[in-house]
């Protein structure tokens, strides 16, 4: 089965926002082995959505669409799929009264009466419900080829995608594709892709692909077979061969993230971590409690974003500060254990550094970043140059994402 | 001029990233003035990709591309865009240098050989070299139509966009296309569109156009005239108007963020911030400190995610934490209260509530979050009812996003 995904909005084309939707379905699909030949996105304009849609049938067995289902009038979605593909739209008093009900309920007032256009669906379709937003989705099938519709906000549209049109779609494939993705920090895409040239150019089923991502980068793992099990079957040896490669560069198989990672290690070990940050301005706190259950691994730490807040709420000494400045391994040290302390954590770690625009008032670089990482042994500190060149948020992501990398290592006893 | 956008990676076929590529050209172009009416995304795929570059040559006067530029043997976008327009690839001995100095000084390793086709570029060209990354950009104009070819990383896609791209496709445009965004907090996007029906739909030039976001939602004003001080006098009758219309939920006009605005208010008035975060996590702190020269207003905080750091560091008294709970308006006071005197702050902000999964041990529903201000005169607190229903991130940007709109409003003297 072949998919196409088409999402509507002038938004899109004018840069508001991105294309989010085309990403959580594409990964939906590939691991329901729908492949996905292209993604396109027009405006709220029905001559251009009525052109993407005629490519699309001759081209795809499933169509999904995101976007313009909303109230207002440049909302032609469902319009302009009903003129090509022959059919009438149809008001669903049931629907009409779950939107009515979303307005009193959940966001205490009367519905506007433009919404009233969201319950009209094409004749004879298959009703998708929409808990989560005033829009509900709806799928048809028309000569062999299914059209879905999905709202265009994300959170709706990989709900309705995961509790509605997953099962809509589940019906139509045959075989499975089972992908792993083998997570990569410390290491580039050219030269991860050098060490495992032979298993990729050699493999057609299973696949080995590699990708770059923000900071780091990951080899996917991908085989088609009938069932899940002799998908796997095929995996299995090729994950391995590739975890001997690369060694201890992997992070983790099928692991959300870095600090995902060392979440479940410091879960394992029984450990708990503070953090205390300066350039990161609570970066790694945040990506630590993005974590559902984090508190039992994470207590919390400081945000010591000025010297004042260094030496008056962590204790750092002052004379620190005005000896080797804010940007120094020696204020990385104390700032851990310091954190430490105070937390009452097990491990603590301190990040100090230049995020820039500009360079500190020592001369510092702008990506210099002190990260220290305090035990009850010891205290070790590491100098790194993060994202050099690229900007602000750059340095910060990978300052913490280097935070991250060494407490792994630290907790696996990997060199540092 | 029109323009299309075709992305080129089995990656975003696969959902591994989102097209953040189109959205960082669109938004470009449409301050350049130039027209966007597709984006199309394929894989690594010859075939394809020659048969989206034909369609788009019929419909559009410039074809950007992006991806495909890279070392590996999949990135296939010169050798096709080549075959399609009649080109031949040479070798830039001087990139071919540019790319090996970059191995050598920023990575530290000599260059893998095949990184030499990245040096190879279609003949007759405008170069685009890449400070940022090895994959050096080009442009050609075959019989009218303008094809740019752009790396697919987001980061050196927007560097090679604003310091390469943008002065080859300035020389293309004529007349301008002004925007000023009026960014609302605390109004959803229909009932912003109820309110402004008659300016949205009476207008074509300038225009007015509603966008949901994240938390909030947008005015987008458009004008498009000879000049930038002709568009900028259509638009400005038409924003005082929606000014007027919606009120204090406007937070600023052409403002980046919310914490943005809460930024700029505090450094007039002289005055600083701290914060005390619980279920944010350090949410707080991270979009503040995302803002250059956040020191200046941004002093830090404390991220108390477990009781034992509310008491430890922050200093609230554990007998409130046991007699009403940490989701509590008590706690709350007490934490922001606790953060401005440690951290000497004019004003802190603490958050404490429940950002899921599940609901607290002592019943507090997910989604309950109590933000407390505090500043030399008094300490409100607020109870609210945050993304509802929409996951934890939802939960928690919400919730860091009320907190701004409370900072804003107390430092305008607007009703809380």
């Amino acid at each position: 089965m072949i998919a196409e995904l088409i999402a509507v909005g002038t938004e899109l084309l004018l840069g508001s926002i991105a294309n989010t939707d085309a990403q959580i379905i594409s990964e939906k699909l590939s691991t329901m082995g729908i492949t996905v030949h292209h993604h396109t996105v027009v405006g709220d304009n029905p001559l251009r959505l009525g052109e993407a849609l005629e490519a699309a049938r001759k081209r795809a067995d499933i169509i999904i669409t995101t976007g313009g289902l909303g109230p207002t009038c440049d909302d032609l979605t469902k319009q302009t799929i009903c003129k090509i593909f022959g059919r009438e739209l149809e008001l669903h008093e049931d629907i009409l009264e779950d939107i009515r009900a979303w307005f009193r309920t959940k966001l205490g007032r009367p519905m506007p009466e433009n919404n009233v256009q969201q319950a009209m669906l094409p004749m004879g379709c298959t009703v998708f419900d929409n808990p989560v937003g005033t829009a509900p989705g709806c799928a048809f099938e028309e000569k062999g080829i299914h059209v879905l519709m999905l709202p265009g906000p994300p959170f709706e549209c990989r709900y309705m995608l995961e509790n509605r049109a997953a099962r809509y779609l589940e019906k139509l494939t045959d075989g499975v594709i089972v992908s792993h993705e083998i997570k990569i920090f410390g290491m580039g895409e050219s030269s991860v892709e050098e060490a495992l040239r032979e298993p990729m150019t050699r493999l057609a089923n299973p696949t080995l692909a590699p990708y770059a991502k923000l900071n780091e980068c990951m080899v996917r793992a991908t085989a088609k077979a009938e069932t899940r099990e002799a998908a796997e079957a095929m995996l299995r040896p090729l994950v391995d061969q590739v975890l001997e490669t690369l060694g201890d560069v992997v992070y983790g198989v099928d692991v959300e993230s870095l600090e995902a990672a060392v979440s479940a290690l410091l879960r394992e070990r029984g450990l708990t971590l503070s953090a205390a940050e300066s350039c990161t301005g609570g970066l790694v706190a945040k990506r630590m409690t993005d974590l559902p259950g984090a508190s039992s691994v994470f207590r919390g730490g400081v945000v010591s974003y000025t010297n004042g807040v260094k030496a008056g709420v962590l204790g750092v000494d002052p004379a620190l500060l005005e000896e080797f400045g804010a940007v120094s391994e020696n204020v990385a040290r104390a700032m851990a254990q310091r954190c430490r302390s105070i937390c009452g954590s097990d491990l603590a770690v301190s990040l100090t550094g230049v995020a820039g625009p500009d360079r500190d008032d020592r001369g510092n670089e702008v990506g210099t970043v002190y990260i220290a990482l305090a035990s009850a042994e010891e205290t070790i500190c590491k100098k790194f140059s993060c994202g050099k060149g690229r900007g602000r948020d750059r340095v910060r992501s990978a300052a913490a994402s280097s935070a991250f990398d060494m407490l792994r290592r630290k907790l696996l006893g990997l060199p540092l």
